[in-house]
């Protein structure tokens, strides 16, 4: 077997066998195929595509490229969510310990923030003490003894991923649906859970930003996991505006207290508990999504969520008194209030704009190495369909540094759409798909 | 400027500009853009294609990353012609010599035998003592001395296109007609000729098998050259089956020389006449390319081309007894008949076939390291149209080695098809465009 001809064959829009798959991979992760051959493979992979059954392979070949999480005996369901990425999407944060007040261990390996979205890990560790980089054995105890715990991607897992992806940022092949989804989903799959569903975002603030992309990608999720013979949803959910009221790592860990303590903002309380209820469909606990729901809704309520939540924050290390009194967490040095410029109805709030505002003042990375402040980051008094007078506050900008909070202030003015319509975003779900 | 934006610009189907492709040619000849993520723009090249514009904007950039010969001074008009290569094609050692009589001066820059076609440095190199490696210098005085003068690419010449073909060639990236017109084009141009006619090869025998490849490439050969502001014509010619009756170096040497002398096989001679008429036509010599043909015909017929190719063999230090009297010159150690498995008539010699016969027996290179034998390859004893008997002699075998031999005759045998009807080819030119 030869690189070139795999290479040649793709680009005349032909299909590899499993074992070419293992090759190629294999090769690559390796060392033995180099980068420039593998370079111009994934250019021909973005141009010519991959069928359902290639990306299924592709995805196991990676997952093989390191280790497994040995999840074994832990009693399942193991269901664990992934979202693409948003601005405001702290979902993760009340959903693990919903779903597993509902049932299900949820073994959740997250993100940090990347671009204008914010991370999982980003948000916990703006917590005191709180810790990430548990060991597989500690992983695994917090499963069973608190029914969902959360970690980082070592870099043991999936090798082939970060290998792939530090070379598809430079040679623009990272736009593939079929590459995208091996990515998401053999770090998933590399993490031990048996079902997945997947909040794919779409719109400003979003990575992908038309419904038609987001439904490419949710269904080859669905078709990539049917091939590999695994449960996994996709929800397409609309991220053109923030979800919530909260950008910025602390201030969202309070807004998340604040949905598990019964006082969240609408949309996202009932996309956190759309989402559940997909996972206890998925892990066979509910007889369907809708049920679920009903059953999130009752965990949400009645107190058992955030019982799990502050048990994690715990046992994960944190300051769980800075959790019951978030008053003691961290604080931006300055907070200042965006006026309107005008009166009239907000429209909309740019998710993408309101996002790089967040990431200026220091919530997220735009460099890999940048440190992130826990801090900062704006909280949106006004949202959609809220009236406005001239002048009045609409939104309040936490930050360390008065120069960047100029900066963001500036942007964030402009994220604010003023007009005479409007109404706030009620409804998240646009599609789901499975 | 990076390298990343311009790789998905071309990955959408975008065009550049040509700050853009010099950024780009003169970045990876330099090692400031790395082979990677040169591979990945090579096949986004490939199939997104570039525009007969940024072709041009490509040759002249690749022109520039080395040296240019300069042939000022020396009395125009300067016309070569260049083949896209084919099996049993020796006719440059005719045209040569042929345009030169004819009055315009011909540096000729030639290449070594690939894959399965000869290369017209081999054949010459098999004339004992011959050399092709003329300083730049002497290489000028044979222009003006003798009118014209055959050298092999230096490595000064266009490295940007030895780095880009080295890279093509294990990436998968070779087939693109752009990449195709701008290798060929920037190291014709790099010799200092006016005008170029190409001959563009077409059939089992040549590398572009169809008449719709062969034309997109002679199009955009034309197309490039106009872009360049260099008079340009291409002809496609049928190389479904050997050109003239003998394969291999020296035997090649022969049949050219039979050609000279007024005694070649027409396939050839009227060939080699037309190109040299449209030489004469772009050099402006003449005033269409059948005044030029007929001018052609009638220096071959007077014996001035022999007498000129005599002369550059003893300028570039070849043995002018071997070429008066070729019986002297490089002979196989063994010569074997091979024999017609069926009576019927000759329908066609694929010359893919024979090519790669001839190969086998040392005389083209399987890899670049390998040693050209001087007096192995074919004499096609039989032709299409030809009528055989059964056990006839229709080929002979030279070969200096009796495996060797055995293996080219089994090769050679299904290259030969008989049937019940055939008829010769007579007309090689199947397009001319200009």
């Amino acid at each position: 077997m030869r690189a070139v001809d795999l290479i040649v064959r793709k680009r005349d829009g032909g299909t590899f066998t499993p074992e070419e798959i293992n090759f190629l991979v294999g090769g690559f992760t390796r060392g033995d195929i180099p980068d420039y051959q593998f370079a111009a493979l994934l250019m021909a992979i973005v141009l010519k595509g991959m069928d359902p059954e290639e990306t299924a392979m592709l995805t196991r070949a990676m997952i093989r490229s390191g280790e497994v999480l040995d999840l074994s005996g832990i009693p399942g369901p193991l269901v664990d969510k992934h979202s693409t990425g948003g601005v405001g999407d702290k979902i993760s944060l009340v959903l693990a310990p919903l779903a597993a007040a509902c049932g299900l261990r949820v073994p959740m390996m997250s993100g940090r923030s990347l671009g204008h979205t914010g991370g999982t890990l980003d948000k916990l560790e703006s917590i005191p003490g709180y810790r990430t980089d548990l060991s597989h054995e500690r992983f695994r105890r917090g499963l069973e003894e608190v029914g969902f715990a959360m970690i980082g991607q070592s870099e043991a897992v999936v090798p082939a991923d970060r290998r792939m992806y530090a070379l598809r940022d430079v040679t623009g092949t990272v736009e593939s649906i079929s590459l995208i989804t091996a990515s998401i989903m053999s770090k998933k799959f590399a993490e031990g859970a048996d079902a997945l569903v997947f909040d794919v975002k779409c719109g400003a603030g979003a990575f992908m930003k038309s419904r038609d992309q987001a439904r490419a990608l949710a269904r080859s999720l669905v078709a990539t996991g049917a091939g590999l013979g695994r449960r996994v949803a996709a929800l397409i959910t609309d991220m053109d505006q923030p979800l919530g009221r909260a950008i910025g790592n602390f201030l969202e860990v309070q807004e998340s207290i604040d949905c598990l303590r019964g006082k969240g903002p609408a949309d996202e309380v009932d996309l956190t508990c759309r989402l559940a209820g997909w996972m206890l469909s998925l892990g066979g606990t509910c007889a369907n999504p809708d049920t679920g729901e009903r059953l999130a809704r009752d965990k949400l309520a009645d107190g058992s969520a955030w019982e799990l939540f502050l048990r994690n924050v715990e046992f994960q290390g944190g300051d769980v008194e800075c959790v019951l009194q978030p008053a003691k967490g961290p604080r931006a040095r300055i907070v200042k209030p965006l006026k309107a410029r005008e009166g009239g109805i907000v429209t909309r709030i740019d998710a993408y704009k309101a996002g790089a505002a967040s990431v200026i003042l220091g919530a997220g990375r735009s460099r890999k190495e940048d440190v992130v402040l826990p801090g900062v980051g704006l909280t949106l008094l006004k949202g959609p369909g809220d009236a406005v007078t001239r002048g009045e506050e609409v939104c309040l900008v936490h930050g360390d540094d008065e120069t960047k909070v100029a900066e963001a202030m500036s942007v964030l003015d402009s994220a604010y759409e003023i007009g005479e319509e409007g109404k706030a975003v009620t409804q998240r779900v646009l599609e789901e798909i499975a």
